[in-house]
Formats: C-alpha cells, sequence, structure tokens
C-alpha cells in the first residue's frame, strides 16, 4: 500500500475527463480569431443541446456564484420581493447574495437533510402576490437533497415571478425540462457534471426573464448578462474568455453528447442509488433519506466516530478526497459524489475503502458487504442477476 | 454504468503517472542543449539509484525487446555457445534473438506457468564449460513466473559466461542485486514499472559484459552500447534522444524516489498476494502456483469458459482493458497486472468488475467473496486486522 493514487472524487471539483484536459493544451490560440470563435460557438451549441433547450445560454468566466451572483443583479431591482427555498449551505448562498442586492427576502427553510415542499412554495406565492422572483438548489450538494423542481416551476410559471434555478450540481444528475417546466434560468458551472476543471458558469436565460432584465436597476458590470448573450451569438465574449476551459468544455460535451444527457443522469442516478444500498448495507445511516439526489449522497458517521476521520483515512490511506460536512455539518456526514465522471469501477473502490476506513475505527465491517449491495444494484440494472446472489 | 472509463490495467504499457504524462509538455526543446543535458544526466543518475548500481546503465531509443537484441549483438561473437532459460513467449524471445545473430543455444526450458530450476542451470554450465552467456527472465510477464536470478546468478559468475537478465517487468516488482548476484545485463522498460509510455529501455552493464563487449564481432550500428554508454556519461546521446519519454521519466523517478525502489517492490508483491488471495476466494485456480512473480497474476479461466470472455467484459462493461493469456495460452488465461503505478482502489475495483463477470458467465460468485480476500490481506499487512473478521 506504498502507492496510493491520487483520486478526486468530491463534489465538484469532480474527476476530469482525460481527453478534455488533453484539449487544454491546445491553448495557443487568440480569442479574436475565427479558430476560437468557432470552437466557442460549437461549445455553446453544445451546451443548449445537452440542457435541452432553444433558450440563450449565456457563459460566463467565473464559478457558479458568480452566475448566481449575475442572476440577482441583472434581473431584480432594488427592494423586490423574492422567495429563497433554502434547505443548505447553498440556499443559504441565495439568501446572502439577494440580501447584499437590498432584495426583501421571504426564506422558506427545510432542515439540513431534508427539502423544501412545493406545498410551502405554492401557500407563499398565494400570500405574497408581490413576489418577483423564486430561488432554489435543484440539488443542493451540501446535503445531497433534490427539490422538486418541477412542482415548483409550474407554480411559478402561473404567476408573475420567475424561478431561478441553481442547478450547479443539478444538470446531469436529473431531468430538468427547462421549457416544460417554467425553469426560467437554469445556471450550471463547468467543474460538475461537465466533468472539466473550474472557472466557467453559464445560465439559461427564459424569455420572461429577459423581460424583467428591461426593468432592472440592480448596478453591474463585469456580470452583464444582455451583453453576454448578444455577443455569444457571435462567437464573441465580452471579456476575455478563459479559452483553455472552453476546449475543455467543447471536448466534454462531445462526449456527454455521444452517451447522451439522459444517460450521464441515469448513470449519476444508479451510482447514487447503489451508495444508498451499500451504506444501509453497511449499518450506516442517510442523511437525507427523504428526498436523495444524485448529485452525492451524504452519510452520517457512525455514532461517536467524526466523519473527518473518513474523510482522513481517505486521504491518508488511500489517497483519495472525498468531502466533508460543511458548516455545522462538518463532522457529522461525509458525502460520495456521483455527478459526472465517476463510473462503477469507482464506487467499487470507495466503498471497499469504506468499508476498511470504518473498520480500522471502530465500526466492525464484515469485509465485501457494502460492495456486495453495489454489486446487486449493477446487477439488477444490468440484467445480469442471477438466482443464486438470494439468499 | 453508462459512463466506462478507460483504465489500462495491463502489464505493460502500465497506467501512467499523471505528473510524467504532464511532464512530456515540456518537450519544445533541444536535445543539444545544456538545459536536456542537465535533465538527462539527472534521469540517468536517478536510474542508477532506483536500479541500485554503480554499473554504467545505458539507454536506448527502442523498446526493450531492442534492448535485449543490442545485448546479443554488442556482446557476443557468431558461434558463441549460450544457454537461454525459457519458461514463457519472453524465453522464446531470447531464443530467437540469439539464433538470428548465428549464437549456438541451448534451451533449458520449464513448462508455461513453471520456472526454469537454477538446479538445471547449474547442470548446464558443468556440463557445458563452453558457454558465454547464460539468458533469462527475472519475470516471465507472459506467464507470471518470476525465476531465482540470486542463485543463478551466483553460479554463472563461477563461470566465464555472463548473466543476461530480461528484467523488463522484473525491475519495480522483485529484489533484483545487481552487483551482489552477478548480473552482468539488467534490461529495464520505460512502459513497466516505470510508469511511462514505451519508447525508452534501458540497460546495466558489468565489466565483466564489457570485457566481452571488446571481442565482440556480431554486426551491429545502431544499438552501440559502448558508444551509447560513452556518451551518456557526457549527457549526450548517439542518436536523437526522445525527449518527451527522457522528461517523462525523469519525473517519474523522482516519484519512485520518493517512495523508495524498496516500497514499489512491496507494493506490487502485496498486490499480487491480494490478487492470489481473491482468485483462490473466487474458486479459480492460478496459473504459475509454485513460482508466482509480482508483475502480473495470470488466473485461469473457470472450466469451460473462455478468458477472451473476461477481458470482454472488463472492456465492454467496465472500459477497463486487462491482459489475455498470449500464444497457446490465450483463450485459458487471464491476467491481472501490478507494476508500477497500482494501487489497492485499483484492486478493489478490478476483483469487484471480476466477480461481477464471472457470475455473468457462468461461474456463480456470492458478490464481495475475492474483495473481501483483497481487504483481508490490507488489513494484515496494514496492522489494522480486527477479530471480528475471523468467523
Amino acid at each position: 500500500m506504498h502507492i496510493k493514487k491520487q483520486r478526486l472524487l468530491t463534489p465538484g471539483p469532480t474527476p476530469l475527463y482525460p481527453p478534455a484536459l488533453h484539449a487544454m493544451m491546445a491553448s495557443d490560440l487568440h480569442h479574436r480569431t475565427e479558430d476560437f470563435r468557432k470552437i466557442y460557438q460549437s461549445a455553446l451549441a453544445d451546451l443548449k443541446v445537452v440542457m435541452g433547450t432553444s433558450y440563450d445560454v449565456v457563459p460566463l468566466v467565473s464559478s457558479g456564484s458568480g452566475a448566481m451572483d449575475a442572476s440577482v443583479s441583472n434581473l431584480f431591482s432594488k427592494g423586490d420581493h423574492v422567495i429563497v427555498c433554502s434547505a443548505g449551505k447553498f440556499g443559504e448562498r441565495w439568501s446572502g447574495i439577494a440580501k447584499a442586492y437590498g432584495l426583501r427576502v421571504t426564506e422558506l427553510t427545510a432542515p439540513y437533510g431534508d427539502a423544501v415542499k412545493p406545498a410551502a412554495v405554492i401557500a407563499a406565492l398565494a400570500a405574497n402576490t408581490d413576489v418577483k422572483g423564486v430561488f432554489i438548489q435543484a440539488s443542493e450538494s451540501s446535503t445531497g437533497a433534490a427539490h422538486d423542481v418541477k412542482t415548483i416551476g409550474e407554480a411559478v410559471r402561473k404567476t408573475s415571478a420567475i424561478f431561478i434555478v441553481d442547478a450547479i450540481t443539478g444538470l446531469g444528475t436529473m431531468p430538468l425540462d427547462i421549457e416544460g417546466w417554467g425553469l426560467d434560468v437554469v445556471i450550471g458551472g463547468s467543474q460538475k457534471a461537465f466533468m472539466i476543471p473550474p472557472g466557467i458558469a453559464f445560465l439559461s436565460v427564459s424569455p420572461k426573464a429577459w423581460k424583467m432584465e428591461e426593468t432592472s436597476d440592480l448596478p453591474h458590470f463585469y456580470f452583464n448578462l444582455k451583453k453576454e448573450a448578444k455577443n455569444a451569438a457571435a462567437g464573441e465574449s465580452s471579456w476575455t474568455p478563459a479559452t483553455s476551459l472552453i476546449l475543455a468544455l467543447a471536448e466534454a460535451l462531445k462526449y456527454v453528447k455521444s452517451i447522451g444527457m439522459a444517460q450521464l443522469i441515469d448513470n449519476a442516478q444508479l451510482l447514487a442509488k447503489a451508495t444508498r444500498a451499500a451504506a444501509v448495507a453497511l449499518g450506516l445511516e442517510l442523511f437525507t433519506p427523504h428526498s436523495p439526489g444524485a448529485a452525492v449522497t451524504a452519510i452520517k458517521a457512525p455514532a461517536g466516530m467524526d466523519s473527518g476521520k473518513i474523510v482522513k483515512g481517505f486521504r491518508e490511506r488511500f489517497g483519495a478526497i472525498i468531502a466533508n460536512g460543511q458548516g455545522e455539518m462538518k463532522g457529522r456526514i461525509f458525502r460520495v459524489a456521483h455527478l459526472g465522471y465517476f463510473d462503477f469501477m469507482d464506487l467499487f473502490a470507495v466503498v471497499a475503502s469504506l468499508e476498511m476506513i470504518l473498520d480500522a475505527n471502530g465500526h466492525p465491517v464484515k469485509f465485501g458487504t457494502g460492495v456486495a449491495a453495489v454489486q446487486e444494484v449493477y446487477a439488477e440494472a444490468a440484467g445480469i442477476r442471477q438466482p443464486v446472489h438470494v439468499e
């Protein structure tokens, strides 16, 4: 066990798709040339294909949080009343951004590990007819919970408010019918299911959202969605684009298109299902039993064991980086990621390692139990289940 | 299971060490410059450190077979009598090369899966006092067998013959005391335990072997060991060196030095031990039960199952490339590699996948059985074995 490969297994940055990484080596080009313009336009066109929308998709050189900021500063006006659905650290970020720009925020919260119920949003919309926007996470990656954006989107659509969905870890891990479900703004980031390093974010913007942009009075300069959308249509960018990441994105999108967005989602969902089965088989408790998403599975550390020990065990014993809990969840949970470039061989390795780490830290495990649970889920999905497995 | 990562898990080319791959991006340098000379000299110096010898180490731009060819054409003369120890496809290659250059070959063979016994070599040396060289594989990677080069080397040393060891998969998987055991020529290749792509081979040459070089009369031009050794000492190369691979080698050698050659060997041996335990736990038969090496473990396919089905299962179901048998062993065995950049997370994944492939092809497996055997070997070696595992 002297060799411990560096394995990035977090819910973002996620494991890199090697051909995308290699494509970055062609960065010795200039962004104001026809050569780059072609790549840029093709990447943006592919992005619309995999997001499944004909709406404008606006790219930004920023992390996902930059796109969240831009969706507030470009679409709202000072004092606007908005609803924030908050079920974790990223819900709290929506509130922070909205308040920073002087919006009036009604927070609908759910405890960490749960999701905000559509009924609560519907009731709040009915009680507050002045609401201009509803903010949510499709996937709250701090807890692993998924929100029912379909039901909420269909409710928001009937009002004059727009629905802004942080889908940074939602895209590629759950179906998102942007136009069918009334998702006015859908935000994604490069370092998630798109399998490339951080540095690019993007948002789809509906005609209803563009309408709000016309009257928005909040200050912004770098994040100018209208200007960026207009430039993008011509293969240009308002400011210097992150050329290396665009090259990587173009390559990764070719791959995502080749397997299909539905299959990428199915892949994450199957890995998530197998991870939940493994956790249960190992006597562990899921942190998000009622609304589990497929981006990441949060699992409680055994009673009396700090989850940091598990994270440390992965790093020191096996060289792998997995995620601890964030904020007050730190030490209580650990998170196994599934979004993007993850496969079953990854999960076999993660669960076998987890078994050994748990065992070494006082949570006895019959070796192979969790792996077998993963194998059962795979076998069932692949149609290769043999009666011999049923004991 | 829609994502299947490309995983190169063969006994050569072996998995690449990513920083070595990245180092190749600095290839925009010229080989007749002080900048490159420094890198070349430092890589060759490190190579001697990890090989543990003060003998000349001669680098060649070739595959390992080129270095095998060079060791014959540079050190022997037409009609020389040599002994070839042959226990697999690579032993047969020694005979082929020796015969191509007009040497008189006495073959000492062992059946595939076995090793040539030192006693046979000692007897042949006693019976043939005109023998000028003894050729062997330290590790015969077509079968996974290891030869006792220590005992044989100590016997050859007492004669006027030189001992030429193909250690292409032996280096980094077994101890090789070059000077202590009388190993006159030890051959290595870049794409094995050195974790970089194919294209560079190297040989250590003892003073006794250099002495033979002085009288050698076999034709050669490109492979000129004396000239290459002289140039290497000055940081030069006789012909254009493979600069990208030298950059990669320099980086990989830094890593091997950082963990230590003894630990790299221990790593391979532990993975091999765990693989053998998994095979037995899964009811499979080892192809090389008596002389197993640590470069690769050859396992027989279950009765009635072509091993190609297992290889195909890895590729089609999981995207991983493992090795089939070679020549007449094709279809009968499959080979799990351990040499170089392999770790336990790799092995957990390989064994869990193997379980599913066997099961899907009519060899019923209780899922997790093989993985548990691997975990037990790890736990014992790491001192984290808990009494609960003993049933």
